[in-house]
């Protein structure tokens, strides 16, 4: 392999949809990556032709990155100097523009909804399912592809379920979410709708969350994707948090088995992004907490770079086999540094060619 | 029946536990009652013998009635100018000062934990279960008895369930609990613990739920109540909300249905409380909502007088069959308000008898 | 005078901005007024023609009312069945169509600020300057006039000074807002910039504060108001509350005089509203609290309806005179509920004449 | 000078009051410290002889250091294997027990209240007074010593007012805060307290903001530091916000300025820590903003690892000459980092001996 990010020289890269607030975050995991360098920052046609700071509500914790603020924005247009785009557009958009993008021989790691159920476009979880990546060859693009990473409920869940699935394999699983504001991008909700509030609904959400989770836990062979099949029920509410977003499971299992047995799988679950030790992979893809009252947003989920799947509350279910309390940064893991994690491990394995992107 | 209350003269009743948040809520409800009136303030020894606005931390968001300010507190000794006690207290003392008060001849009307279980003890919905007053005469206190309302959680829960129960029999019941703070009392939850945050654990909550329903909804026959027999299953979580209970219920019945025809059962749902007129009584105990977003505990929780269960959100369930939301007010429905109707009812049905309360 | 609201029958009005929060708040304090009756909702043209429930976002805590939901909206044209107009128009859009219908002969009451500082529209607090209205016999309306109610954060400031001016006068006035979400409409603020913070800013916020009560401490002679003359210095914040605004001010006087003294003006203030006992004014225009963290947004904003002054903390400064803290209600007292009591006091006072209405 | 942090072995130190919230922060901040290293942690009695992790309700968020977690807890007694001290504990109980560290040899670095305005004791905050440092000679401690930082509220104010003094003159200075919950310690604010509110009281924290500035801006000269002298007022507020104290200031200058000038003063101010470069001084200890709306709590109190100051907003005032807002991160630079930064500042400087305190 002969990366230019091991020479020295970073990847060049643009940010579709960079001013909201998946572009944001784009921005900001990507300011200081050791392979990728952000060339090209594209927006809608009123942004086009202004600075990036004077378009953009900033609104991460970090300052936008000198060289980003004075960058001019142009057109989503398949002309962007680089040949990996990450996606933040909205999913009104998404659709049209990353098609065209992956024509016109670009590398689109997207965020969006549109392409997720494509049955020849990867939706791709790097611990669980880099098998799926085979897919991109079926994809008629030339040197272009699509490449998406899943709905930000359903990375923590399906991180989550893996180790079960392969260990005790899974009959069905039920989910309830208490989902943070950001996940609803930006101005998103209301301050008066959620302060002192819950929002017992999130558009289309529940649909994501019973039918992405069976394509990623699907077995890849010959050149398809044979969806999973268990039972999967969803009930998503928006609750008055910042980042990360809480999910109460109960699963059943096919094999009985113990606790002890279920928090060992999660805690020696790992894949290629620790193998090849990925420059935003999780050290350990998921913690389990053994103190009665964790994971919290709050204090959990910038746990590992935002990266890491949290756990706790394993314990028997009446009605299920068992059940338990998962957390995952929905804006990280579940958005933008999916995303790039994706990326990492398609550079790695040479599924982007760095030396194909040089001209 | 020969209630003072009709003649005019309301039946003087006392608080135990008055300082605390849920005593609040009984001052505040019972300000204005037409039956009742407060004539005694009691709690714990350090506040005895001084003015209750001296002592109470008020934080309800309607004054201290007047006159209740300047009341004496006193302590929780069954030597109250009263017969009837409604009591706030903590469960870590609620035991056995409740049952001094029994032995003494009063009526009490708990919102403790500590006896709701007792076999002669009827755990009362007055909607739902009203028979199961009969097992007050079971009780060994004379005129004394001891009657409790359910676990704030637990009774806007059973109220959705028991019209399905009687129309559609159920087979199983899964709860996912988003709670408000109220719910823990004052101080309760810290704030730097719940801003920006969930907590997915309340102590002891989840048991209460799993088995507290089975006894409001069980059959009351030769002197005893055989519980009902169905799968519950809870996971109860803390949301920075003020006041209302949210709950994420999925059911499974023995009769297959409609959603046509639950909503129908929920609005035509209806008891003695409604054919009464009780004071406190709900007009309507169950309000359906067809909004995709709703219920929300701040739009919702205040129906008729915070007395209302909202549910909204009825849907098929690929695991169980049907799912919906509801909510209701933890600390009237739940709490303050549950118990008073208690009373209502017993007063009207004689039970409590006003003539015997004269001396 | 010869009311129809004495009669028995109500005057007819009509909310302009009827779907935004001012008019959502309109619409709620009218449901049951003894003297208005709402036969006219106006809108935005792409509203108009509709029902009004199928295109408001309704987020009041109390339901819309019946008859209300189903009234067809219509443009903000001066041919609406009334003669009386509660404007909640957004200022971009309101001085234009304010002027208009006062030129078609309607009494418009407005909460806008585009008129309020015109030297012939009345800026009315009806317990401060009710000797203002005369300036409506300037106006060359015809039967039609524009009468204004201040902007929300004044409105409570001005409350309070009064007495001082009246009794001590005022030689500046400092004063530091914490203002409520609901004071920038709906949906306003975005959860994800206020949870968690505060934003030191709001946009022409300030120098309303520095003008308007000017005006409105004037003093009325010879057909025009001249206004006071003191320093005013303002600096407002924006923080995560639903209603209330709170303010800390400062005030140096023009007499010296004592705390006791100052509280003693400010709770026996009262003005035309408790003399005339109008349907909403608050029987006590200001409470005077002695606790030392009162008064409480969440606490005190609906104190006497929502339409009484909360003030607090009084005490010495070292730079100015005193420093106190003061509360009120910004869309009740300080927007709507503002507007409905200039209404009921040109109603009382015959400016609004109801025979001339019947037209 | 022989400093052991420079010879790569750390300086031990000891933690009082290790178990609350300034505690944590202590541990937080000294766990990858370059000259530190925690090796005594000390707390109540009732948790001494625990290890730490069994004892402390951490709710950092970052989790417990592994070698800190286990830990034992020792008594706040002056026998602790260390002779630097960073002492958290509450008012109620610093006062003697510093002094007995102090008399036994520990250097003390306290953010307790309780020695702060002791004519001995330097107030001490290092970019402004470090020459009032000297004062530690005339304490009467041998080798042990008192150094105290300024309460949460006044660290950021003094440090906004400081260029200011120094190159125009402060006649008066006028101040209201709106202070995170996380001044309050641990549990502190009930969330049914704040949630939705304001408390316009924070109890004795107005007499500090008041006091304080004028000893640490105060000249030292013949042993003694001369007090500051100009007008101080406070108004103090707590909102819902969990770091991060805003304060909107006014202030008269002796020497008429601009706006500019008043800016140029803040960017270029700089003092014994930048020229030192101490490992937690900020790079620029004042960053002011010109967007219209800075800076704010969420956004700007981790700037510069939570030691900078940040302003925005200077406009003229019509009162005073000038306003503007100021945020710095309370438990950071108000607390924690502070006193760390005071006690690199004496090692650098050689108040503390690193000789010393090796035997």
């Amino acid at each position: 392999m002969n990366l230019k990010a091991k020479s020295g020289e970073k990847l060049p890269v643009g940010i579709l949809g960079a001013t909201g607030s998946v572009g944001q975050k784009f921005i900001q995991l990507l300011a200081n990556h050791p392979w990728f360098e952000i060339t090209a920052l594209a927006a809608s046609e009123r942004s086009s032709g202004r600075a990036y700071k004077d378009v953009a509500n900033w609104f991460m914790r970090t300052p936008i990155p000198e060289h980003i603020a004075r960058m001019e924005i142009r057109q989503c247009h398949p002309d962007l100097p680089c040949k990996i785009v990450f996606s933040g557009l909205d999913a009104s958009v998404a659709g049209e523009i990353e098609t065209d993008f992956a024509r016109a021989g670009y590398v689109v790691l997207s965020n969006a909804r549109n392409h997720r159920m494509d049955s020849d476009v990867p939706l791709l979880i790097p611990e669980v399912n880099s098998a799926h990546l085979e897919l991109v060859h079926r994809q008629n693009f030339g040197k272009g592809m699509i490449v998406t990473n899943p709905n930000c409920s359903v990375i923590g869940f399906v991180m989550a379920l893996k180790p079960l699935a392969d260990q005790f394999g899974i009959e069905a699983a039920h989910v309830v979410t208490l989902q943070a504001l950001s996940g609803a991008g930006y101005p998103g909700v209301a301050s008066l709708d959620i302060l002192d509030n819950v929002i017992p609904f999130i558009s289309g959400e529940e649909g994501k969350i019973e039918s992405e989770p069976l394509k990623i836990l699907g077995e890849y062979g010959n050149g398809a994707v044979r969806n999973a099949d268990f039972k999967l029920s969803a009930h998503c509410n928006r609750v008055a948090v910042i980042d990360g977003h809480l999910e109460c499971v109960s699963v059943t299992l096919k094999k009985k088995t113990t606790t002890d047995a279920i928090k060992s799988a999660w805690r020696h679950f790992s894949g290629e992004p620790q193998q090849f030790a990925l420059p935003l992979a999780p050290l350990q893809p998921i913690h389990y907490f053994e103190e009665t009252n964790f994971p919290q947003p709050k204090l959990h989920r910038d746990l590992d770079k935002g990266m890491a799947v949290s756990i706790g509350r394993l314990r028997p279910c009446t009605i299920f086999d068992y059940k338990f309390v998962l957390l995952s940064h929905n804006t990280i893991r579940g958005a933008a540094g999916g995303a790039i994690l994706n990326a990492e491990l398609m550079l790695k394995k040479g599924i982007i060619k760095s030396d194909s992107l040089k001209d």
